[in-house]
C-alpha cells in the first residue's frame, strides 16, 4: 500500500515532466483517479501516507487563532458547501459520532491570520488570496491571510479528496503554498442578446468558484435587450427588455448575483457599453440616442449615444450615480469599442458640432470628447474604469488606473498587449479566449496556449497585466447550452492565469482537466466532455 | 380582427414563395407567432377564419368511421401526448364540462382509413405515413390510411395552434394534405463513445417525433465501450462496456427505448459494426479479434475482427440471431467501415490464408470475404441489411434490397450517390449531416441546403434514393450537451427530408425554424438558439 501511494505521488512528479499521466490504454492508477487538482497550484507536495476522512468524524472548524470565528457566515456558507461537495448532500449524519480510527482525518482547521478577515468585505483587485494547506494527522491546516485565500484553499483541500474503490473518501499527506499568477481572472457573460435566468448566472459562479475565477463581467445590456432595471429610469427595461416582468433583472435579482458571488470571492463588474450597443437604451430613453438621416430627412433610426446634447451628460451622470451604489466593486466597465459613425456623420446637427469644435472629418474626436465626459461623471462616483481597447486606440486621456481590455485577435493582439503596458495602463487580455467562437475538436489546448504575458516587453510592460477574461458573447447561447459550452473550456483559462506560467504541459493538462471536468459533473455542472471516455458519476439532468 | 386575419393567412402562402415571412425589424403579426409549421406539410392552404379551443370542451376522438378505437393504445397515448402539448400538463379539467361557444373548434376526429389501421405493429420503410387534415367547425377531421399518417398529422395540428395576446389558443380554418418526401429520415445516436442515459436517448426520440424523423440508427457499439448486454453473450458488455452496471443497456431498456420509439412511429435501427471498430467487443469474447504482430511475435494488442477463424462466424451466427430477436425492425445496420489492414497485414497466420485464397496482396478481397460470410449470415435470419458505403466501394457482393449508407464528404459525395444508384442499390445520405462538426454561427444553413437528389442520375436512380440521417458521433457529446447540439439542427435535415424539394427558401425557413425551436423549448426540449432573441417560452431547466 505505501509502495503504491508513493508511486502515486511521484506519478503527478513525473506526469507533469514527461507527460505520461494519459495513455490510450486507459490504464490509471485507481487512487488518483480523482487527485486532479485544477488550476495546479504553485507549490505542491505530496506523499505516500494517506488518510482517511468520514462523515461522521470529520469537521471544518475555525482554528483556535484565526480572527474569524463561527460569526463570519462567508465562511460558515464555504464550510457547509465543501462538507456537501466532499460527502453529498443527502448523507445521514449520526447523531452519536463514532469514534474516528487511527487513520482518520478528523478535521480541517481553517486559521484566518489578518487582523481584518475581511468576512463582510467584498473582494476587490487587490485582494491577498494566497493561502497554504497542510494535511496531516491529527489535524489538516489551513492558513491564509483573508477569507479570500481560505475560499481557493478550501476549494483545492477539496480536490485533494479521491474515492476509493470501496466508495471511502482518502486524501494524501499534503503541503500545499499557493497563490494566483493574475489578480484580474474573469468570465464574460451577456445578458442582452439572450436573457439568462438567475438560475443560469449562479451555476456559472458556482463552476467559476470551482476553478478559482474571481470576476464576473456582467455584460448586462447591449443592442438587442436592456433587462437591467434602473430605479432611476425604470423605462429602459420596461421598454427595451424583451418582456418587462419575465426577462428583466430586478434590484433583488442583482443583489442576489452579487451575495451570491461575494460568497464565493468573487467580483462583479457591470459593463454598460456606451456609445455604440446601446440600440435597447433608445426605447425607454427620448433623445438619448442620435437619430439617422436619409439626405436631409430623419430616416427613423438611430445610432450611437447622441454626444452633442447636455441632456445626454445629465441621463449619463444620474444613470451612472445608480449603478456606482447599486454594484460594490470599485470598478465599472465603460465600453466603447466598435463605434459606427455612419449614423453621427449622417446627422447635420452633429456635421455643424464637428466644425465648431474643430474636429474635422475625424469622428474619433467626437467618440473621445464623448467618452472624455462620461469618465469625468464616472469618476465623480468615486469608480474606476474598464474600457474596450478602442478607447485607448482612439487617443482618449484616461486616468492612470484605467484597464484596457484587449478583444481583437487581429492584428497581433500581443502588440496591443505591448502597446498599452508601454503607455502605462493595466491591460487585460480576452482576444485568443473568446469561447463564443467554437469548432470541431478539442479546441481548449488553444485556449490553453494563449498567455497574457505572451509578448515582447519590459518587465515593467510584464507587471501592468492583471489577468485575463473568457467571454461567451451571447449570440448562439442561452439557458439550454450555454453552462457545457462553456465548462470546461473557461478551465483552459482559468489554469493559465492561476498557475505558474510553465505549467504548459498539454498530456498533463488533459488528464487533470479531464477529470476536473467530472469533478464539475459530479458537482451538478453539465460541463461537457473533453474527448471520449466517461465519468464515475454521469450528468443526471435535466 | 377577420381584416387582420386574413392578411395573416395571406401572409402564410407568399412567405413560402416570396420570403419575407422575416425581415430585419423583427415586426411580425402576433397572431401568427406560433404557426411555424416544420416541416412544411406538401399541400397546405389556410384562411382568415379562426377558432379557440378551450382545455374544457376540446376533445382527439376517434372518428365514426375509423378502423381504430379506444382499444388502439397507439393512439390512445398520441392523443394524451398532443392534449398536453396544446393545453399543458398541469391544466385542471372541470368536471361539469362547460358549453363550447359559437367560434369553438371542439373536436379533432382522428379517422384511420385502412383495414388494418396497424395499431400494434411497428413502423417499417414502406408504412404511409401520409395524412389529410382538414380543420373547421364543428370537427376538425384527420384522414390517414394508418397510425403513422395520424401521428404525423396529429403534430402538425399541433403546431397550427397559436396563443393570442390572452393566452387562449387559436387554429386558424385550414385544409392540409401531407406526405413525406423520402421514406427514411433518421438520427444517428453514438452510445459507445459516450454512454447515454435512457433519459437522453428518449428525450431525444421525442423531439425526432416533432420533426416527423422516423428511424433512430442507435449505433450502439464500437471500439471505446459495449453497452449493448447480450444475453447469449452477457460478457461482452460485461467485460467491454465503461461499467457493467451503469454504463449499459439491459434487455428491458432496449425494449422500453424501441416501444417508446413505435409509439412516435420511429423505427429503432441497430448498428453493429464490424469487422472494424471492435476494439470493446474483444474485451469480453476471447479469440473474436485479429491478434496483431510486432515482427514474428504478437504484439499483444488486437485489430479487426479474425475473418480467418471458424469460430468468428460461429460466433457471428448466435449473436446476430439474438439480434434479430431483440431489434424487430426489418433492417440492421451491419457497419463496415473504415477498416485498418495494418494488423491483418503484420499477422502470419492471416498472410498464410491470404495465399491460400489467391487474395494476393489485396487486404480488400478478405474484407469482402469476410463480409459477404457475415452477410449471408443476416439474411438466415430474415433481416435486411444497411452498410457503410465502403462495403460498396470494396465490391462486396450484396443483396438487391441492401441500402449503402453514404458518409464520405471528400471527393463529392454527389458522386458516390450516383454510383450506387447506377448499380441499382437503395442509398441513403449522411455525408452533408455529420452534425457532430461543429463551427461558429449559423450552421444550420449548409445542413439545410443538402439534398439527397442531388447528384447527376436517371429518374429511375433518383428513386432509388430512400432518405438520409443526421449523425451525431459521439466523441465529444454526452447528457450534458447532447441534445441542444443536435436541436434545432437536426430540424433542419427533417424538413430537408420531408417537404417538397422547392422548399428552400432561406430567410423563411429561418424565421419558421426559430419558432420551431422555441415550440421544442416549451415542449422541454432544451434546442439550442440559432441567433439573437429570445422565446414565450423560455427553457427553464435543468
Amino acid at each position: 500500500m505505501y509502495c503504491l501511494l508513493k508511486l502515486a505521488s511521484l506519478f503527478v512528479a513525473i506526469a507533469v515532466s514527461h507527460g505520461w499521466l494519459f495513455n490510450d490504454s486507459g490504464k490509471k492508477l485507481n487512487a488518483l483517479d480523482e487527485v486532479s487538482l485544477w488550476p495546479l497550484p504553485q507549490k505542491f507536495q505530496s506523499s505516500a501516507v494517506s488518510f482517511q476522512l468520514s462523515a461522521n468524524s470529520f469537521q471544518i472548524v475555525h482554528a483556535k487563532d484565526s480572527t474569524a470565528g463561527p460569526s463570519c457566515s462567508l465562511l460558515q456558507n464555504a464550510f457547509r458547501r465543501y462538507f456537501e461537495y466532499i460527502f453529498g448532500e443527502v448523507r445521514k449524519q449520526d447523531k452519536s459520532r463514532t469514534r474516528a480510527s487511527k487513520s482518520d482525518l478528523v478535521e480541517l482547521q481553517v486559521w484566518i491570520s489578518s487582523a481584518d478577515p475581511q468576512c463582510d468585505g467584498y473582494p476587490n483587485l487587490k485582494s491577498d488570496e494566497s493561502y497554504e494547506l497542510s494535511v496531516d494527522q491529527p489535524s489538516a491546516v489551513l492558513k491564509a491571510p483573508t477569507v479570500w485565500g481560505a475560499l481557493r484553499g478550501l476549494e483545492t483541500f477539496s480536490q485533494l479528496i479521491y474515492e476509493d474503490d470501496y466508495g471511502a473518501n482518502n486524501i494524501n499527506k499534503t503541503v500545499i503554498s499557493d497563490f494566483p499568477r493574475f489578480a484580474h481572472r474573469g468570465v464574460l457573460l451577456d445578458t442582452s442578446r439572450h436573457y439568462l435566468p438567475l438560475k443560469v448566472i449562479l451555476a456559472n459562479l458556482e463552476a467559476m468558484a470551482i476553478n478559482k475565477l474571481n470576476v464576473f463581467h456582467w455584460h448586462i445590456v447591449d443592442d438587442p435587450s436592456f433587462p437591467f432595471l434602473s430605479r432611476t429610469f425604470p423605462d429602459l427595461s420596461q421598454k427595451g427588455a424583451y418582456h418587462p416582468y419575465t426577462h428583466v433583472y430586478t434590484p433583488s435579482d442583482v443583489k442576489m448575483v452579487i451575495e451570491f458571488a461575494r460568497m464565493r470571492g468573487i467580483r462583479v463588474i457591470p459593463e454598460f457599453d456606451t456609445p455604440g450597443h446601446t440600440q435597447s437604451w433608445g426605447k425607454g430613453q427620448k433623445d438619448l440616442l442620435t437619430p439617422c438621416y436619409s439626405g436631409s430627412t430623419p430616416s427613423g433610426t438611430f445610432g450611437p449615444v447622441n454626444p452633442i446634447l447636455n441632456s445626454t451628460y445629465e441621463f449619463m451622470a444620474q444613470f451612472f450615480k445608480e449603478i456606482s451604489t447599486v454594484f460594490p466593486d470599485a470598478y465599472v466597465h465603460l465600453g466603447g469599442d466598435e463605434v459606427d459613425f455612419s449614423c453621427w456623420k449622417s446627422n447635420p446637427d452633429i456635421q455643424r458640432f464637428m466644425e465648431q469644435h474643430s474636429f474635422g472629418t475625424d469622428y474619433r474626436k467626437l467618440e473621445s470628447f464623448y467618452i472624455q465626459r462620461l469618465l469625468d461623471i464616472v469618476t465623480t462616483t468615486k469608480k474606476g474604469y474598464m474600457v474596450w481597447q478602442e478607447v485607448f486606440d482612439n487617443g482618449v486621456k484616461l486616468k492612470a488606473d484605467t484597464q484596457i481590455h484587449v478583444w481583437k485577435e487581429r492584428p497581433q493582439y500581443q502588440d496591443e498587449m505591448a502597446r498599452i503596458t508601454a503607455a502605462g495602463f493595466n491591460a487585460l487580455l480576452s482576444a485568443p479566449w473568446y469561447l463564443n467562437r467554437i469548432s470541431y475538436g478539442q479546441d481548449w489546448m488553444n485556449i490553453y496556449k494563449a498567455d497574457p504575458k505572451n509578448f515582447t516587453g519590459t518587465d515593467e510592460q510584464k507587471k501592468l497585466v492583471i489577468g485575463g477574461e473568457a467571454c461567451l458573447w451571447g449570440e448562439y447561447v442561452d439557458a439550454t447550452n450555454l453552462t457545457p459550452r462553456l465548462w470546461p473550456r473557461a478551465s483552459a483559462v482559468a489554469e493559465r492565469l492561476w498557475s505558474n506560467e510553465k505549467v504548459t504541459d498539454l498530456t498533463n493538462a488533459y488528464e487533470r482537466l479531464a477529470q476536473h471536468r467530472c469533478r464539475m459533473v459530479k458537482r451538478g455542472i453539465p460541463a461537457q466532455p473533453l474527448f471520449v471516455g466517461h465519468c464515475r458519476h454521469e450528468y443526471n439532468g435535466p
